[in-house]
């Protein structure tokens, strides 16, 4: 997608073919900064530190964070670290995991001179499917948007996200905007309420400025106001991405989705999530019970980043000195909220019978399903 | 309720006798500033700029307003125009219609030359009222709490409140701590959640704080986070504030709050709303129908203002320069949702049945309801 309109990745090889470049989000919407990845131990700060977020960027990340680790030492307990180093940056995101396994499974049994080059194929193999995934979930879930269309007499369709699903999130085009660019692309008149989702405000910073580049119409909005924009009519389906999505169909999102889903739910709107299929962990059942629940620091939620009127970018406090903060980042939409899943291989139902037969080939995992149970 | 140690009211009348003293909660937790209200136009400016805000605080504010007015002319035409003046502050909170209700009818059969005494004294009673009303409230919801109590072995009751219906939003007490503070004052162990409550806050700066200086165990959290919390057995009880509350039991309050009810509901978790009897609006039934919902300038959802590590207050842009930002600052919260209604005359069902026995004197708003229908 663009910036000042110039295509870009959120990730991509350097000239030198070996460090590896990123947006550095943290910095958005006020400054675009490229930065260089140059080891093992910058990629794991990059990721921690949320320069680089979204389970589909995380996964890259991490797949390049293996490259520039190996190419100083391919040995097997080099591997191991990098992995081990890499998996502790962020518990929730699916991806990263998923990520790590593909590199450990495409340089494991080669010897260690090849090593380091068949990394460097296999991570940017993981990004060039992200985006054939990405514009595939784009294709399914664009007719979703257009049957609305069809209804409303040339009226816009109003979309409501939560957090960035949006191309930041991914290598490129988004997961949860990838039917929205469609729509856009194909002329479809459509409006986004960004939920500016407290407390990284990842929406107001990340998905309105980059639906703005792409010329989308959007508002942002405080993240308490989806449900009264439901029970007025100003929504007509929502549409979020995930960071893991279980085999029975249960969603871990970004802190707040739950909520929106409720009120999609109490007001009749669609509720759809789109996931890259590497977001489905199907080695769980119940979401609630089973997805560990990243806790990050208080200081995300008693501060706020931003710029002051003459462009200094400064961070406040907005929380009494002497009161406790908790700051957990996601929660989980029970299948029961989720009207569908706009995959890479269709709009399927959220439930183990529909995620089972689009995704066969991976049984082995299934089979792991079946010991946790089901409901 | 204290600040430092003192025990303060939120508004009162100066030694003068005639000018009104309030603080100044725009500049809260950061900065304790106590404001002076010479003239009509002090009074309504700070009802519009939210140095004082809160449904009962706004009502009080509003009756010092008039009285300032009266004193400078206590012409009928002045009366008018002062309270047109205060009616225009602030669409959605119904006690601000009482109050200017309650001092024409104080002041219209009387000479000139005694409506401004007269204008005080009923302030004066106004304010009395509301503090003993939220006593009472208290007395009436502290039940609630301590029945949970006896339940939790010595465990701590977790309670979640949105927004401020706190000592802040009122002339002392409040109105959703009310019960809140006569549980804790009576030993019983608890922990409140506080939601920030974006835009403006008022969580975080107002009811955060205003635990802290009380001994309340708090933890502050981003709005989103509720339903999470819930999900995992970490509320208790929702305790929220009103702005008006229909004759059928519909809860406008702060944008947000019809999220919580829903979250509650969704994981059989009472949901009550604390609100004195003014806050009560007989004249209409359906809420999100018929309750205008005030829009505020977007600039506060697109700024966060706060302190910077060095001391400074700084407001800082959180949103693309070119976004569109929507500011909605109340929702309503269907009856269906409510556990029950807090008021001064004990807890009562969120129904019309209930409300009119409740408050049978009020037959004239009844009547009124009437015409709108029910259902």
């Amino acid at each position: 997608m663009k910036i000042g309109g110039q295509a870009t990745r959120t990730i991509w090889v350097e000239a030198d073919g070996a460090t590896v470049g990123i947006i550095d989000q943290t910095q958005l919407p006020h400054r675009v900064v490229m930065s260089r990845l140059v080891t093992l131990e910058d990629a794991a700060r990059a990721i921690k530190t949320m320069q680089v977020r979204g389970a589909p960027l995380i996964g890259a990340t991490a797949a390049y964070g293996v490259c520039l680790a190996l190419r100083e030492d391919a040995s097997d307990e080099n591997l191991e670290r990098a992995c081990a180093t890499l998996l502790a940056t962020r518990p929730t995101a699916i991806n990263l995991k998923w990520a790590l396994d593909e590199m450990t499974a495409a340089v494991r049994n080669r010897p260690r001179g090849e090593r380091a080059a068949a990394a460097y194929r296999r991570a940017a193999e993981i990004c060039d499917e992200d985006v054939a995934i990405n514009e595939a979930m784009g294709r399914h879930g664009v007719r979703l948007i257009e049957d609305i269309a069809a209804n409303k007499n040339g009226e816009r369709v109003n979309i409501l996200t939560h957090c960035n699903a949006g191309w930041f999130a991914t290598v490129d085009f988004g997961t949860a905007t990838a039917p929205i660019y469609t729509a856009h692309n194909r002329g479809v008149p459509l409006h986004v309420w960004v939920d500016e989702t407290r407390p990284r405000n990842q929406g107001a910073a990340l998905t309105a400025f980059e639906l703005g580049q792409e010329g989308v119409a959007h508002t942002v909005i405080a993240d308490n106001t989806g449900g009264h924009l439901m029970q007025h009519g100003q929504v007509d389906i929502v549409i979020v991405g995930a960071d893991r999505v279980t085999a029975l169909g249960d969603v871990c999102n970004k802190i707040g989705t739950y909520l929106k889903a409720l009120a999609a739910h109490d007001n009749g709107i669609p509720f759809y999530v789109a996931l890259p299929s590497p977001t489905i962990d199907f080695s769980i059942g119940d979401g609630v019970a089973e997805i560990p629940i990243e806790e990050r620091a208080g200081e995300e939620v008693a501060s706020m980043r931003g710029r002051t009127a003459d462009g200094r970018i400064e961070t406040v406090r907005v929380v009494p000195d002497d009161s406790p903060v908790a700051n957990y980042a996601f929660d989980v939409t029970p299948a029961r909220l989720v009207s569908g899943l706009i995959t890479e291989r269709g709009v399927i139902t959220a439930n183990r019978e529909a995620l089972a037969n689009a995704f066969p080939e991976r049984t082995n995992d299934a089979t792991a399903m079946q010991r946790t149970g089901t409901r």
